[in-house]
């Protein structure tokens, strides 16, 4: 201990003795950031969940340029604490219901720091074996706990693979798509390729288009509708490929969502996979949020269709306690991805990757360099077990369906889309003759209410929710999720709604405008 | 202690009592794997480098399904021990020369650990204000320590921006570079655009451009010769620039690179900016191994000349003690890469972003979800400083120089390129006369020796190297970098070179063809 006193070292810089992998020394810290976190997890619930810094903050606390000298992790972790931690929107907090959830947990967290403390470059077979054959054997486990059809997996001729986003799993696959249809078609025709997803799609999918060269004006978001629940339609999927193909354009790719971000609203895949097969499209199944929930039986249905689409992904790290990022892919023809993204310089021919025996995944996704994700996803299933990690997930939909409840039981309230996962989607509803003598829009008065409510809600740092627009309605989404979120925590988070409701009802009493 | 009982828990799953993010249960597990990893670096130097596994080992350890019921952390360490290990290549291990470095750090390893333990998903700024502040912060030191001019930082109206890799910088700046020029000529021009590089630039830019939607056609590897250094030279640059502008087409982007993978070559970035410039082309440095050094003022002067270019990168996970993955990528001119990769969905929209008083990273990157890699790096500048940070580089150079110096004593040896930073390219040489009385092509047969030579080597586990063909030659790539290496592991590198060389005169001296 001490070998980094601060003061021998600022008096004496070349007498700075510690390898910076001192075994000892990463002993030593290793062990009190630990602490550090452990005390976090303990605290975190009585942090504002959003944070409530303003914009500069920062600027403020740290010096203007990097220090010439060392200085202590002590004095580190002091600065972390009183500088960066107010600046966090506490993602772990058990009050936080924004967003989607980034659910950690001890086992993703484990599997993190073997992964950073072996630090290997997994980007071929060769650089580390492990890496590579870990994460095909991972991938394939977790592909039957979703009982994906046999042709995704190793087994079947397929495969997976970890990329870090949704975003990088659709622009990859939409890259091989389109290198495939252009080796048929002709390289010059890119200009005629056309994406299709819907009004509800993740935005993921337009900038993956937007990168990949697709001409702007062949971008699709095909319109949902509440009688759909926001599902795509095949309908009106094929109303529209139809008017492209007449306009002498060429669809390509059709991006298919299992619970959107905005309302967790599910695209009906069998046939829109029907439609995408009658002329040539690849279809790529989103489930990043909701695909979780599809190891039990019960979910399961949600992707029925998927052994018709390309590609399938979801996110460990949004639902599935495995830190981000994590996203699951699985393709039904890798050598579609090979083909599109492969490179094979000089400097990293090896003996195994001619053998061809080996999977190089630098030829499956964008970046060449790859951490070793999948020890965090192994770790995650073996620590907690196929049976708890169901269970896990059931006690957050149930978390879901007690607050569906409590708003059931205030009228003021409703539910405005279907809940299917642990995400509800509801909103404070004022009648036209409750809202300033019905002389105005009263939906966009809704809507006003709606955001203003939240606003409220948010600042006071209790909890934090986040919103959506849907069908032209501002709704409130609360995520169930956040790995220490219990049920007390979700009944306090009804409570401070209708406390904050309680004070839009006192202000029109007073005869106030309140929007 | 003990509250994981895997008994208890296998015999009676409903009583799985601990939260996955307990308090008290992460503190034992946190503090048992650290106590592993700090094992591991006590002992990686024993391992055999190159892991010596065979395709498919990892099949014969591991069940096929994942478990039903959890497992314990003591037996998911015994199997990461047993299994795993194994199957890596000790990236981390002092006799690690292979490649470039993947330096780890306590200080990188801490930064992800509270990166990881934290969580949060820091797309915008609201998502976690300390997350993008403290990069934007952070990559103004940076810049500051490099002496970047002040146009690619923040306080001079460019940015920074932590990026994954190298491949994801090169994207976002290409598709930038792209939709600005497609903007001006036209998007149905996207086939005409030309990309340029060296044959010597990592295979990282082929990828991007193909992923880009630029016309495979269209992707220029300018040649480069031994009289340069195989340096790109901005006169074969201008001629290529100039044919295919009279072919009709138009030139896009260059990656100029200083530090090229095979051999740390350098493009001669003044003369190369004033052709783009001619052309009006954008020019990205590409500086992923050699940035590092730059920190150094007599290393400086190799990118002399970027105040000309449009951005800038390298990787602190390379040589910086910043574990994977970490890119540091500059731009002059953040708001193209704004307005080709910004996305505004409703369910992201909040006031700080209304305000444009803050930086939204998700329109500076591919993906939309981000880790919070800032913490990292700033744990990387504090705990070492400026001044030791610079010692570590420079020891790890001065390592390189005694290799050099120790090749320069053996007349059988060659260095074959200048050693510009800590990587030495050398071969061993059989003069025509040595090679079966001179009926062979010499450079050819040198060639395979040097590759069976570099095998032997590797195959013995003590060391690991790889290799490039520079010009046509085969050379042995000697990279100085990993974090533990001492001089005494690099002369005992170059002993364990001379033992197999010796073998190989063995060999001849008893008339056996040797290739």
């Amino acid at each position: 201990m001490g070998s980094l006193s601060t003061d021998m070292i600022e008096n004496n810089p070349a007498a700075f003795p510690v390898n910076p992998l001192d075994p000892e020394e990463f002993r030593r810290q290793g062990h009190m950031v630990i602490d550090f976190l452990a005390d976090y997890y303990r605290e975190v619930g009585k942090y504002p969940v959003r944070s409530q810094v303003e914009p500069g903050y920062l600027h403020k606390c740290i010096p203007e340029s990097a220090p010439n000298q060392p200085e202590s992790i002590e004095t580190i972790l002091k600065d972390v604490q009183s500088h960066i931690v107010p600046g966090l929107t506490h993602w772990q907090s058990p009050n936080y219901f924004a967003y989607f959830p980034s659910s950690g947990s001890t086992a993703g967290f484990l599997g993190e720091m073997l992964s950073t403390g072996f630090n290997i470059v997994g980007f071929n077979w060769m650089s580390s074996p492990a890496a590579t054959e870990l994460e095909s054997i991972v991938m394939d486990w977790l592909g039957n706990m979703l009982k994906l059809p046999k042709s995704f997996l190793f087994s079947g001729g397929g495969g997976g693979v970890l990329q870090g986003t949704t975003c990088e799993a659709i622009l990859c696959t939409l890259t091989a798509a389109r290198d495939k249809m252009l080796h048929k078609i002709g390289r010059d025709q890119i200009g005629k390729l056309v994406v299709y997803g819907s009004d509800q799609t993740h935005c993921a999918l337009q900038k993956a288009a937007q990168i990949a060269g697709i001409h702007p004006a062949n971008f699709r978001a095909v319109q949902t509708f509440k009688f759909d629940s926001f599902g795509l339609s095949p309908v009106e999927l094929k109303k529209q490929v139809e008017a492209d193909v007449a306009a002498g354009l060429v669809p390509l790719f059709l991006c298919a969502t299992v619970g959107t971000t905005s309302s967790t609203a599910v695209d009906f895949l069998p046939g829109l996979c029907k439609v995408a097969a009658e002329y040539g499209m690849w279809v790529h199944v989103d489930a990043a949020y909701a695909g979780s929930a599809c190891i039990c039986p019960e979910f399961r249905h949600f992707i029925d269709g998927v052994e018709d689409a390309d590609s399938f992904s979801f996110n460990a790290h949004k639902w599935f306690f495995t830190t981000l990022d994590c996203c699951c892919l699985w393709v039904k023809n890798p050598n579609a991805l090979i083909q599109a993204l492969s490179t094979n310089p000089e400097y990293l021919k090896n003996k195994a990757t001619e053998s061809k025996q080996v999977v190089d995944y630098k030829d499956w996704q964008i970046a060449l360099s790859r951490r070793f994700r999948s020890l965090k996803l192994w770790l995650v299933l073996r620590s907690y077990g196929v049976a708890n990690l169901r269970n896990f997930l059931r006690s957050h939909v149930k978390m879901a369906k007690v607050f569906e409840g409590l708003i059931s039981l205030d009228a003021r309230f409703e539910v405005v889309v279907p809940r299917y996962f642990a995400t509800v989607c509801f909103r404070l509803v004022c009648s036209s003759d409750e809202i300033n003598g019905g002389n105005e829009d009263v939906n966009e008065v809704n809507n006003e209410i709606n955001k203003r409510l939240l606003e409220m809600i948010n600042a006071s740092g209790n909890i934090y929710m986040t919103h959506a627009v849907i069908g032209g309605i501002y709704v409130i989404r609360f995520a169930v999720g956040a790995t220490l979120t219990e049920e007390s925590h979700v009944r306090d988070a009804w409570k401070l709604v209708q406390h904050h409701a309680n004070l839009f009802v006192a202000l029109k009493a007073q005869g106030l405008k309140i929007v």
